[in-house]
């Protein structure tokens, strides 16, 4: 009896992580012979624990031709974090059963660094049971913050975003700043990593170009020097744009701490914008605009990168050829080719246990010594994932996403209490 | 010896309020021979009181032509109100002594309500002179709250970008809603009349889609009411949708009111989204995402709608036919085609006089008696203005805006105090 298919989604989604579920649900189709079913875990590993696995056999193929061109998770994600074996052992435990039970021998997981952690910690739990399954991750996150692959799908399509989003901004803000607002502050995520700040500067071609300040979060932030810089900029320009990321920190602590933490442990940020925009009214007297983009980055399709998108998707085929190859443990990941000058890639891989919970930070030769500002070589190495479009297709005026009905299969197990 | 034309953009920019210039600028070089030159008013009606006259003549025709997919105002705008004859008889009287030694014949003037205010009193300020010139106000802005017109330019690309903006963070929300964030919240402009909240309504086909609930600021906020629909619909759908306008109120007082005016009077808003959420999460003790589109939405040019930009075009296009007929004291307008099904539409306009200072709010019809949501004839009426796609052209991954020189001409008169 042939080995069925479980494909789920992990962690914050992207515009292009249902790309990647594409690829491999249009190759599974074309390699039918060698798989069984083919499920996905409703809201993740979450499913797996629940026992809802939707087949997509039960879904329109038309549908599901839409995904490479739908943001978000079409089939839910979670965050969930599994601790140790002994901790988790119940969840471990129960993962084994489920896929004991629906004859599960393929998984792939798609999700970022802590999700990979997962990965890597089902795919050892099923060896030390003599029960080896394919366990293969898939990259994904906005961050880009996973190590060794090239880059994140994900992260090309948010950084086109953003980078677009300052530029029509300081246009706007440039044309009122003579008798009107003279500041504006775009917020962007990235916790840690200030891969999404920076990628706002890839608009700027000369000094008097926007962004005028990018905020890292590896850039500790200092209120004079900050104020200061605003102040000579809109002296010389008549305006300033700053791009600050969520995650600046002064003294060790973040510049807008709601004091709320999500499940894997990390603070929950959002609110730099506002925070700094009182700081430049009250200390300089200047009037402020600002724009917080939360999860309309995150989920920002309509201006999805040539790039990113055929990333995510090969990301997502290939994975089938390694699963019928017989490859497991490893996570997949984008390779540069060395010998091209523009950006050429290819698909390749990597230990899961080499890329589980460790993060990828900005290089330190990508921040210009002034702190403000991005290199030459971050400028380039950012402009070639944002390049090239890749539009859904419209109705009425709207990107018509793919609608999925998401039917979970019948359960054979007993209920199990999370 | 011919008149020269003074085009200036006035008030917040929008998307396509360039392509309005374009359209003017692109005619004015086919019907040259029945026109002097064409100047620009830098930082607009301002631009006249300082003299600083941009000469169109000057710049390259290329990256003129690239102003019909520019955001912004690219020869800058200005919030500055020219109030009663008496109280602003030196602006009055410097505007007549500029357009007299420049040989102005013929104005333009681009903006909303209080923009059409100013050339309202001038084109009457002119006539009481017995020097009349050609007075054409050019309609903009988002806020869709200009009467007798059809609709605004600029309106229509700002729909189709909050439109889609809601439903992609949607997505986004409803991926992660098992485990995480429940509701998002999203804010856009619109101070008084709610043309942009609704705008948000055009992805709902039925009870269960987002958005769950818009808040207008034509109907007045009640907590206690507003509180307990998020609890059921998250009880109902898992997740809830909300598309916040700044200006809702709660007992005539702005939800958020930073206590700012601008120069027009107005209050200066922002951060109702914030406001919402923690009294979301404080009161029901729920997680939530918010975003804050600011100057994104008015900006954002790369999600233009066809409809949108071709309106824009044409009402500058038309405006040198208008000024070749010596019509003057009229504002253009969109007129729909009554017969057809599917909008049709063609320019007319309408006296000055009747567009100065009025706000055409959101019919009563328009919102659906719980307060919430759009009625089906709004949804027809704002799909149609966000219906088609016209992107701008790219160059590494951005758009390729228009680069305009603005270089003024030579002065010829005294310098004028402000």
């Amino acid at each position: 009896m042939k080995g069925n298919i479980l494909y789920a989604q992990s962690g914050g989604v992207t515009p292009v992580i249902n790309a990647t579920a594409y690829g491999l649900i249009e190759q599974y189709f074309k390699d039918k012979k060698h798989f069984g079913k083919f499920y996905a875990g409703k809201n993740g590993i979450l499913g797996v624990l629940n026992e809802e696995l939707i087949d997509i056999s039960a879904e329109k193929r038309s549908e599901l031709e839409l995904l490479k061109q739908t943001p978000g998770g079409a089939f839910g994600s979670c965050r969930l974090k599994l601790n140790s074996y002994i901790e988790s052992k119940r969840e471990f435990e129960r993962i084994y059963e489920v896929f004991k039970a629906h004859n599960i021998k393929y998984f792939f997981y798609n999700g970022g660094g802590d999700s990979q952690d997962t990965t890597n910690k089902i795919s050892k739990f099923f060896q030390s049971k003599k029960h080896p399954i394919i366990c293969i991750g898939l990259p994904k996150t906005i961050d880009n913050d996973l190590p060794i692959t090239y880059c994140c799908p994900g992260y090309g399509s948010v950084a086109k975003y953003i980078a677009t989003s300052t530029l029509e901004a300081s246009l706007d803000v440039k044309s009122m700043s003579q008798t009107s607002t003279k500041v504006f502050i775009l917020e962007v995520m990235g916790r840690h990593a200030g891969w999404l700040a920076a990628s706002a500067g890839i608009i700027k071609e000369k000094a008097s170009d926007p962004p005028h300040i990018i905020l890292f979060p590896e850039v500790e932030f200092n209120q004079q020097s900050f104020l200061k810089k605003v102040k000579d900029i809109i002296k010389k320009y008549g305006y300033c744009v700053i791009v600050a990321s969520e995650g600046i920190k002064s003294k060790n602590k973040f510049i807008s701490d709601s004091g709320l933490k999500d499940s894997f442990g990390h603070a929950q940020l959002g609110g730099v914008a506002p925070v700094l925009s009182n700081m430049i009214t009250s200390k300089l007297n200047i009037k402020v605009h600002w724009a917080v983009s939360d999860y309309l980055q995150r989920a920002a399709r309509h201006i999805g990168s040539k790039v990113d998108v055929e990333q995510a998707y090969v990301l997502g085929k290939t994975g089938i050829a390694y699963a019928k190859k017989r490859e497991s443990d490893i996570m997949l990941i984008i390779k540069k080719i060395k010998s091209a000058s523009k950006l050429k890639w290819r698909v390749s891989h990597t230990p899961l246990s080499r890329v589980a919970n460790v993060e990828s930070m900005l290089p330190k030769n990508y921040i210009k010594t002034n702190g403000y500002e991005i290199s030459k070589s971050c400028f380039n190495y950012i402009s070639e994932l944002a390049k090239g479009e890749d539009y859904p297709s419209y109705v009425n005026g709207v990107p018509r996403y793919a609608r999925l009905q998401c039917k979970v299969i019948k359960k054979k197990l007993k209920s199990f209490n999370l």
